[in-house]
């Protein structure tokens, strides 16, 4: 296992590079809006919906950030020469950002699902711990084999990306059993919209290791492999923008929809003084 | 069609160079203030016309982003020599920039004013669906042809041009038969105010696709038309303004002409508690 902590990339195709470079910056734009977006959507929600749209936004954030952050290590670890963007040997890209980011970001998405779903104080503490210390783990566990030169399946990355796998599906077993019964107890609308959800995030969360497995079938990978390179790259970059900033949107239709079945109508919540009495 | 994603840009002249450079300065700062104006001035509005004003902020901080993105990458990639700025080669010029933008900006153009026309729910959702994504079809189809070498009018330019009007003259006959009855149905104030709307979109729309049809005409496009790309830099520059900030305000003044005939004055909103009893 190497310890390096960097990646040696190859060199890229204009295209290759370029395309990598603005999904990069349309992430940070994106993050950056829904950031906004969370913060200013919360005056819509029943009080006690609001704390999970502060978490969607800190999810952003924390994103946007560490986008800002690859962003430039990717800029800084290529230079176009003679029509190629040729890779800097002084300055590899940082791919620990990602997992610096995911270990932030992963268990606050399973407790902005946990918080929308608004539990009995008790059962929702313990919910949130549990699903957010097996998600803080996956991670953990997925770093060892991302950075490792070993990439094959029954190498050091295909060992660690199994074990990252058994808090993954530790969290699907919980997300689609033990929960099933508190989902159905909700109204159809929320119910549907809470289903949803768990789907965006079987989903998009299904979408990692698959990424993940990419440098396992293919030879020369990540030095003398440019279209894997991109491949995993874009790949993990439009996970991540489902799997936070959409979401994130799908969690606050939740809790509107919720909100308005306890009372909390937008149109209700201010209502003009002229239109009292 | 280039795959680059890069545009090989000419020499030019001191004059063109900066009158670029400060167009997007210009449009920074623009963006920017716009964008504290849409947030702070929600509070002046009926709850249910707020979330428009939300999506106005949401375009210009997004276009404010990337303007700040397209400021640099413009400043990094000419060098002053000898009284001419010298294009670098090594530091191209990426126009991609103004897509993404488009992409992510360009829908929430249509869900503004789709969301300050205030219809029932059922009927908002499938035009704001219909209109966003018609407008996201229009960028995609355009960009092929912006990066593409042959600029010919019946060249590869030529033919995504076309390809991407197709989804505008779509947006156009919503926006002008669909949208007609609806908007007469408001009071005269309000109508008035929603078909300049329109008309701003159209003229402020209208202006893209001629900005795009200016190197169809001109020889030797990018590389050897230093005026047409400083005067495609500057209109698209223009329109953006005019589309996202001037277009916001509009919007603003629509959303506050119908908060008030709903009661929702602003003098009325908070009273002092002396005025109490």
């Amino acid at each position: 296992m190497s310890l390096a902590m960097f990646l040696e990339l190859p060199d890229l195709s204009a295209f290759q590079f370029n395309l990598v470079y603005n999904m990069f910056s349309f992430t940070i734009a994106t993050m950056f809006a829904a950031f906004v977006f969370f913060v200013l959507a919360q005056k819509n929600l029943a009080p006690k919906y609001r704390v999970s749209m502060m978490v969607s936004a800190l999810v952003v954030l924390i994103a946007g950030y560490h986008y800002f952050r690859i962003f430039g290590s990717w800029d800084m670890a290529y230079a176009l020469e003679g029509g190629q963007y040729v890779f800097q040997e002084d300055k590899p890209f940082n791919d620990a950002y990602r997992y610096v980011d995911w270990l932030l970001t992963v268990p606050l998405l399973v407790v902005e699902l946990v918080l929308v779903l608004g539990l009995p104080k008790g059962e929702s503490g313990s919910l949130m711990a549990r699903l957010g210390f097996a998600a803080a783990l996956m991670i953990i566990l997925g770093y060892p084999g991302e950075v490792s030169a070993n990439t094959g399946l029954f190498e050091t990355r295909g060992l660690w990306g199994f074990l990252s796998s058994v808090p993954f599906v530790y969290i699907l077993y919980v997300l689609f059993t033990e929960l099933s019964s508190t989902i159905q107890r909700q109204s159809g609308r929320v119910a549907k919209l809470l289903s949803n959800a768990r789907l965006l995030l079987l989903f998009t969360w299904g979408f990692y290791p698959i990424a993940y497995m990419i440098p396992m079938f293919v030879e020369g990978y990540p030095g003398e492999a440019a279209g894997a390179v991109t491949t995993l790259q874009v790949s993990y970059t439009i996970a991540d923008v489902a799997a936070k900033a959409g979401y994130g949107v799908l969690i606050y239709a939740i809790a509107k929809a919720k909100s308005e079945e306890e009372g909390y109508v937008v149109d209700e919540m201010v209502k003009p003084a002229s239109a009292e009495a």
